[in-house]
């Protein structure tokens, strides 16, 4: 249990205090922040939140959304990024999850945007070097691929992230993203200590209508999360294993039992 | 236009008749058919039809579903897929694309599902030779993964068609499929002779509420036709373009006004 991260999306309604609290009263000690609850609750008292409460920061969400063309749009995506790296140190985590972001509008250049995906983290890295926050790729389900993150493999994750030391540039194994591929098992061990985070959700059917909002909680779907932990494991990973939920239901229900919840389907789906 | 073919399932209420009365109205050569409309007009009465409109069959739809644990289910799903193999040939189509089935009810063993798949194809190979029939292996995009069809990527495809020779087990690339693939262009250079059926059909966005019925018209969504088909076409393939499309709205509206406009877009997004 020492290893389990409530990534705050789960509990989408809470407020940073809500859930470092949230985590407190179900004996967490990891907690994975997002920028927008961070940035109404401030910076500084966000991190002193997570501080005084005793608990460690797994992640920030989000980074990325790099793909725009050369302009106005793209720099100040790449200044957001510069600031979000700084969120990150702040807060205590060598890790900001990087959503890489889909093709622009009206284009239909895929590998075009890829590249400039490929620019940006170039352009990212030596200020996250700095801060000694890592970069970590994040291989999107394909079903995002047009929208939100043209990255669709951790093979291709890991290629973009080869040029740069691991330090600075890792990836997410997220099983809802990476669960389908035919070379998981082998691009996980191919990762090893690029492994910046692992993340835990389920694929359940029937897809729910709003394909953003799809994730199930773990054991409602058809995941085998313990295969994909024992592959991480073996890769070298040791760190957190957040929990990360986009559902409607689940954002719908009272979020202290949707935290008991997740503990229990933890312990029964992920843990051996 | 010589290359475009109606998948019947774009004009998902018409009859086998009406279909290819409609293809003949439109100037097509080919037409793609699906089994419960031929088993609804009769075999032999579907063949003659489209003989003596002087089409010509582009593939059938579908055999596959094979991922069942041994038992009376699989042996029935082998049975059916031999009688669909006879169909092929009976209409005059070397081309009996597989859907290859999803994770059985309850499983979440997707190796588990994969090797039934391989041992399934395997098993149906010396009837499809005797047959003339080739197994089209369709790679479906990673959303059916669960439940459809748990070939994911097109090299995992060839890869299981590696064992057979390519007149008798060969893919599908459909774009829709595909399109996503960080390694698309370099698994349709593999494929060579093994491509059986070139499908396309778009990938919009906000993909619509049913996953199973995500299908855009070509031109309305982000994938970028012309370069796949050039990809095909450098490949060696040279046959049917066919144009398979699940969506509400396209079922709704005239299947002439349907048949029109995939013409024009076709001409627009997939030729040069």
């Amino acid at each position: 249990m020492r290893r389990l991260a409530l990534n705050q999306k789960t509990t989408n309604r809470w407020s940073v205090q809500e859930a470092v609290d949230g985590c407190v009263r179900a004996g967490l000690e990891w907690i994975g922040l997002w920028r927008e609850p961070v940035h109404e609750a401030g910076l500084a008292t966000s991190a002193q939140l997570v501080a005084d409460a005793g608990l460690k920061v797994s992640s920030l969400c989000r980074g990325g959304f790099i793909t725009a063309l050369p302009g106005p749009e793209r720099d100040a995506a790449l200044a957001d990024n510069r600031r979000a790296i700084d969120e990150a140190a702040a807060l205590g985590t060598d890790c900001l999850v990087m959503v890489v972001g889909g093709l622009p509008d009206g284009s239909r250049n895929l590998p075009g945007a890829r590249a400039r995906v490929a620019d940006g983290i170039a352009d990212l890295v030596p200020h996250a070097q700095q801060a000694g926050v890592r970069l970590a790729l994040e291989p999107m389900h394909p079903i995002y691929c047009a929208d939100r993150g043209v990255l669709s493999t951790l093979d291709e994750a890991l290629d973009m992230a080869s040029p740069f030391p691991a330090d600075a540039v890792g990836v997410v194994v997220d099983t809802f993203h990476v669960w389908w591929d035919p070379r998981v098992e082998a691009a996980i061990a191919r990762a090893g200590e690029r492994i910046a985070s692992f993340q835990v959700c389920d694929w359940i059917t029937p897809l729910p209508p709003d394909a953003l909002l799809a994730r199930g909680m773990m054991g409602d779907g058809h995941i085998d999360f313990q295969a994909l932990r024992r592959h991480v494991e073996a890769a070298g990973y040791d760190g957190p294993i957040e929990v990360e939920i986009f559902n409607a239901d689940v954002w719908a229900a009272d979020p202290d039992e949707v935290v008991a919840l997740m503990r229990k389907r933890y312990e029964e789906h992920v843990l051996d």
